[in-house]
C-alpha cells in the first residue's frame, strides 16, 4: 500500500494542541492496520506571519499540493488583529482554500445522544433528531469578489461584490445532491431569491442539476426563514446547500445546536481527492496551552479525512466510534457534566487513540 | 389635540385579518382617551399588483407621506412568485422603506414569561433573560446595491453589490446607541470585518460614533459567532447593531427564540417621526382567512407606533399590558398549550381591545 501523505498545519492558539491529539489517533489507526503514514508540517496564519512575514507562503501551499490531505488546527489571535486585512491570519485560511480549489465545505452537525443536555434546544426538539449536513460553497461569492473603498456623492464608502457564475453553482450543487443520495435524500437550498440576483441564478442552476437526481427531494428556503427553522425543528433538514456567506452563518448556528462547537469537524474538498480537514471552532487563544481544549472536533476531522480523501471507511467509523465512547469516559470543560469525570485534552486524546 | 393620522396597508394573506384586530385596539385606545384618529387605507404587495399592476403605486406612497405613521400587515403569496423581481409583492415592501427613508428597523425580541414553554431554548437558558433589540440598517447594503447578470470567462454569472457610505452607517449607529441609553447600555455591533471591506468601514464609523456615548458599552462580534451566541446565551445581548442582510437573518433567529414569531412587532423609522409598523411574520397564505392567525405581533406594532411616532408612552404600555393579559385568557394555535383555552384571532383581538 502507498503511504497516506498528510500535511499538518497546526496554526495558532489551541491549534498545536488539538492537531497533536488528532495525530495520535491517526498514527494509532495506521499502526494497527499497517497503513504507512507520511507526515509533513507547514505554517499558516499568525505563526506564519511571525516566521515568514505572510499568513501563507508558497512553500506551504506546495507542501499541501504534494499531499493527499491537509489537517488544519486553527488560525488567529488578538496579536495579529491590527494588521491590514491581507496580512491577517484569516487571509491565510481564505488563500489556502482558494489555491487548492477547495470549493466544497462539508459541515455535518448532529447531536450526540450523550450530549443532549449540552444542546441549548429543548430535549423534545432534539428527540426528533438533529443530523444535518451543511454544504457550503467556499471559494466564491462575496468572500472573493472585488472589494474596496470608493466615494458616493462625496461620501467615503466601501463595497464588496457578491458574484457567482453558473459553473461555480453547478459543481457545488452536484456535491450536495450526491451527499443527499448517501444520506436521507433531501436537499434544502438556502438563498435570498426575493432580493438577490445571485440567488436567482443559484435557483436556475440548482433546478437544472436536480434533474439528474430525480430521487432526491429539493426545496428552497429564504435564509432568514432557514435561520428560524433550524431552531424550530432541525429534524426537517438533511442537506443544506448554500453560498459562502450564508453557509458561514448557518453552519455556525447549526453547530451550536449540537451543544459544543468542540465536537464538530469539517471537510473542504475540490475536484480530486485532496481535501483540507479542520474543526469548525477557532483558535480560542484564551484557553490555549492550558490542556483544556476539546480535541474531539479535530479527531472527527481525521475521520472525515480517512473517509473522503483515502476511502478508508472502516477506519473512519472506528475513529467515530471511539469518540462516542470517550463521552462516557470523561469530558473537557466545554462539555462539563457532573455525571462524568473531568479530563484534560491529552487524556481524551490518549483514550481515543487507544480505542480507534 | 390634533388627530393622529394613520395609513393602513393591510396587504396580502393574513394581512387584512391582523390589521383589522390591531385597528380595534387602536380605536379603543383613542376612544377611551379622546384622541382623535384619522385613518386612511392603501394597497401594497400582491393586492396592489392585482389592482394596479405594480406592488406600490405613487398614490400609496403619497398617502403614507401625508400620515404620521403607517400600519402594515404583510405582503406576498404563491400566486405572485413567478413574476419578475420588480413586480413581486416584496418589491413593494422594499420600495416603501426606501421611498419613506426608513433606514432604521427596530426589532425587539423577548421571551414573555408566560411563553417560556413555547421557546425552543432550554428553560435554564431563557431563565437568564431574553430581552434584546435588533437595530437593522434597512435602506442600504446588498439589498439596494447595483445587481445584474454578466459573463465571466464566457460563463453566465450574476452579481449583487454590498455598498455602504459612512453617512449611512453613522445615522443607524446613532439610533443603536440612543436605544441602548434607554435600555441596558450595551451595543454589540455584528459584522464580518475579517472578510468584508464594508464591515471594516462600519467599524471605523461605529468607533467614531461611540465617542459621543461614553456610558454605553460597545463590543464587536463576527456574524457567524453572533448566530451561535444568540443560542448559547442570548442574555448577553442588549442592542444588536448590524447591516441590512445580517439584520434580516439575525432578527429572524432572535425572533424564533421568543417561541412564536406571531408575538413580535417591528418599527421602521427615519429622520422624523414618520414610521412604518408591522409584525415580523409574513403573510402566511396557508392559514389566511381561517381566523387562526395570531394578531398579537400586529397589536404590539401598534404599541410601538404609539410610542415612537406619537410619543404616547402611557397608551403604548396599556396595549402591551393588555397583550400580556391575553396570554392567560386564551391563545391562537401557534401558542397552543393545553393549560389555556384555544381562541380565534377575533376573540384575542376583542379581548385586547377591551382592556387596552
Ligand atoms: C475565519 C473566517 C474567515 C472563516 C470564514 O468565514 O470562512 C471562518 O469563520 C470559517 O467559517 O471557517
Ligand atoms: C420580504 C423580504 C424582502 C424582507 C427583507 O428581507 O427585508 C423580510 O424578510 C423582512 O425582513 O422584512
Amino acid at each position: 500500500m502507498n503511504p497516506i501523505k498528510i500535511c499538518v498545519l497546526a496554526g495558532d492558539g489551541v491549534g498545536p494542541e488539538i492537531t497533536a491529539e488528532a495525530l495520535k489517533t491517526l498514527q494509532s489507526v495506521c499502526r494497527t492496520r499497517s497503513i504507512p503514514l507520511d507526515l509533513t508540517e507547514g505554517l499558516i496564519g499568525g505563526c506564519a506571519i511571525d516566521a515568514e512575514g505572510i499568513p501563507l507562503s508558497p512553500a506551504t501551499v506546495e507542501k499541501c499540493r504534494m499531499s493527499g490531505a491537509v489537517l488544519l488546527g486553527a488560525v488567529g489571535g488578538p496579536q495579529w488583529d491590527c494588521q491590514p486585512a491581507n496580512l491577517r491570519p484569516e487571509a491565510g485560511l481564505l488563500a489556502i482554500r482558494n489555491k487548492l480549489g477547495l470549493f466544497a465545505n462539508l459541515r455535518p452537525a448532529r447531536v450526540f445522544p450523550a450530549l443532549q443536555n449540552a444542546s441549548p434546544l429543548k430535549n423534545e426538539i432534539i428527540a426528533r433528531g438533529v443530523d444535518l449536513l451543511v454544504v457550503r460553497e467556499l471559494t466564491g461569492g462575496i468572500y472573493f469578489g472585488e472589494k474596496g473603498q470608493t466615494e458616493v456623492d462625496g461620501n467615503p464608502s466601501a463595497y464588496d461584490k457578491m458574484l457567482y457564475s453558473e459553473y461555480e453553482v453547478e459543481r457545488i450543487a452536484k456535491v450536495a445532491f450526491e451527499a443527499a443520495q448517501k444520506r436521507r435524500g433531501k436537499v434544502t437550498c438556502v438563498d435570498k431569491a426575493n432580493v438577490l440576483e445571485t440567488s436567482r441564478l443559484w435557483r436556475r442552476v440548482v433546478d437544472r442539476v436536480r434533474e439528474r437526481y430525480p430521487e432526491v427531494e429539493l426545496n428552497y428556503l429564504y435564509v432568514d426563514n432557514a435561520a428560524m427553522q433550524l431552531l424550530r425543528d432541525p429534524s426537517q433538514f438533511d442537506v443544506l446547500l448554500t453560498e459562502n456567506m450564508f453557509g458561514d452563518i448557518l453552519s455556525d448556528e447549526s453547530a451550536m445546536l449540537a451543544g459544543s462547537i468542540g465536537m464538530l469537524p469539517s471537510a473542504s474538498t475540490g475536484h480530486g481527492t485532496l481535501g483540507l480537514y479542520e474543526p469548525i471552532h477557532g483558535s480560542a487563544p484564551d484557553i490555549a496551552g492550558k490542556g483544556i481544549v476539546n480535541p474531539l472536533a479535530t479527531i472527527l476531522s481525521v475521520a472525515m479525512m480517512l473517509r473522503y480523501s483515502f476511502s478508508l471507511e472502516e477506519e473512519a467509523c472506528a475513529v467515530e466510534q471511539a469518540v462516542e465512547e470517550s463521552l462516557a469516559f470523561g469530558r473537557t470543560p466545554d462539555l462539563a457534566d457532573p455525571a462524568y469525570p473531568a479530563k484534560s485534552t491529552q487524556e481524551i486524546g490518549d483514550f481515543v487513540a487507544a480505542r480507534a
